[in-house]
């Protein structure tokens, strides 16, 4: 059988997301037609980014997920079946596989959500090392950093949302870049705990209990010279305030004003970026595709002799899968989520988690 | 006498700029120290930026004037005296000369309006060619697109308050370096036509008239590659909707919330930057200082040519300061504001202007 998620309604622009929009479906599996393969799902990377394949209107990327439909979501699986002559039977793949446990696939190239990957030497945890940490939040975070924010050793960097998945890989890889000082904002004294304690940062900012303006003029007293925004809204509009002359804001997400009722201010501190000849400039991290690998063997590499800390959170079983991208907007993860369908190929080789 | 402008009292939040916030006086002409010099004025360009030196807490580059000293501005002038051994009576000299006659002044180094300049070739007339189209205005322009707004030919290039010094320079430099398309924000049919049947935008776009939403929809079809934006506020979040992917902005300024009584409200639509890969980037023309001659060749030569049309707007008199720079947030402007306090030295060569 193939158990999958369909989209049931669409959540009303005053309602979050939740199991009430999905409905659980098993059908049969599908065949693959001529240069085609069939996919079984291991795991499954949720991302805000999902949220907008429910809100028509707002999903300028991908369009909306019509109502009866697979829920959408990359993922990785195993190929079981093929009619294609470069994939095969065992070979690991990632793409657009949606909230089910089977589909059948074609290669497609460098688009977005439906873009395909052969793995080449994948390895043991899956989820791990092709979607999450090592994967897509890692290369996220990376190209981020590196590209939209031109990281620079020395930098003062500030995450925002930096418990989340990509912020805590985020504020991460700029410590091991060499950042003269790392600091992260979150919502909770204990994910600020976690940050500094367990992640490495060198800082932490409750922006619910703490006066956020007043901790970056202390935390930045020459100001911010990278910051790597997930959130927007008020904490954006205060990091905008305390930028360094030539900084940089890498424009990740804007969750904090994405889905709400009423549009969101926008940051009027933007006048700063004059003073401060500074830039804010948006990513979106599959224009990199190409160039995966590269954070790939840096971030294998901090895992393997554990400078990298182990910052997942991995969920078990599909059926989360409604509750899990809900947790999202909630506040409710810490560091990467990440779903597994089904067991690892014992076939694969582990990768060996060292320093530990 | 040294005719001069003082600092009366510092506008209202609620006020608009005036003649009210000056005095007239008229004193001695000062004397030069050992290693000073005393230049006599002979144009001022007023800036939209010398708001910030009657606004306590505003200006963060240049503070505030403080009342009863003479209003700070940058101007050109004839050494007439010199106590200095690099700086000879006869020679053209660029500084913050302030709204006065004559000022001493030494030789400084790139500390934005403090900055000084000894011009090595100067030309008739000397407001234009070293305060406006030619000088600041044009260089401000320059590199406002060349390096914040990384021009490229064949860009569709978007110019808010097109009419203005700047706006009127970036517009044309956007066309003679082979812009596609340039297109004009203004706020009166009169300056909108001004802009395309004299210089040469391609189209202009009255914002007090016009749905400026549907006309940047229509005037861009794939988008805005370029938006060189003097005026924020509504404006720019609207072009915020309208980029193209990879699109920059170069903000210059942002007038529109300026100096308002209430804080302007930010472009909520800077969500835009990741859907776009855009980037809003801040500059300030002083840190370009040295490489003023790049602008001053070129333009010169479109100016002698005949291919870069007079944008400038040019009054005679110090006693009209305060109406000049009270004009420049009322819209009255139309082109490049300079005031021309004394004749240009008959001595110095003339620069010929052709295609006329």
């Amino acid at each position: 059988m193939n158990r999958q998620w369909r989209i049931a309604r669409y959540p009303r622009a005053d309602e979050a997301l939740g199991p009430a929009h999905f409905n659980w479906v098993e059908q049969a599996v599908p065949s693959p037609g001529e240069g085609e393969f069939l996919v079984r799902t291991l795991g499954l990377a949720p991302g805000p980014a999902q949220r907008g394949y429910l809100s028509p209107g707002h999903s300028a990327f991908y369009g909306t997920v019509p109502v009866g439909e697979v829920m959408r979501g990359r993922g990785v699986g195993e190929v079981v079946a093929s009619r294609h002559p470069e994939y095969i039977p065992g070979d690991i793949f990632s793409g657009s596989l949606g909230w089910q446990d089977y589909s059948v696939q074609r290669p497609r190239g460098a688009e977005f959500v439906f873009s395909t990957r052969r793995i080449a030497a994948p390895l043991r945890p899956l989820p791990t090392t092709t979607l999450g940490m090592l994967g897509q939040a890692g290369a996220t975070a990376w190209f981020g950093l590196v590209e939209a924010g031109a990281f620079r050793p020395g930098d003062h960097v500030l995450v925002s949302a930096a418990a989340g998945g990509v912020g805590s890989m985020a504020g991460q890889i700029a410590r091991l870049k060499g950042a003269a000082r790392t600091v992260g904002i979150a919502g909770t004294s204990e994910k600020c705990r976690w940050l500094c304690a367990d992640l490495g940062f060198d800082a932490a900012i409750n922006y619910r209990t703490e006066n956020l303006g007043e901790r970056l003029r202390e935390l930045f007293p020459r100001g911010i010279d990278l910051f790597f925004d997930n959130v927007g809204g008020e904490v954006l509009n205060q990091a905008l305030a305390n930028l360094a002359q030539g900084a940089r804001v890498a424009v990740c997400g804007y969750i904090a004003t994405d889905y709400a009722a009423q549009p969101g201010a926008g940051p009027a501190n933007y006048r700063f970026l004059v003073y401060q000849r500074a830039r804010m400039q948006g990513f979106v991290v599959f224009d990199y595709w190409q160039r995966f690998s590269e954070p790939e063997a840096a971030l294998t590499a901090w895992y393997q002799d554990g400078t990298l800390q182990d910052c997942e959170d991995l969920e078990e079983g599909l059926e989360k899968m409604p509750d899990i991208l809900a947790s999202l907007f909630t506040g409710g993860n810490r560091g990467v989520r990440l779903c597994r369908v089904a067991p690892d190929p014992a076939h694969l080789p582990l990768l060996v988690r060292g320093g530990r």
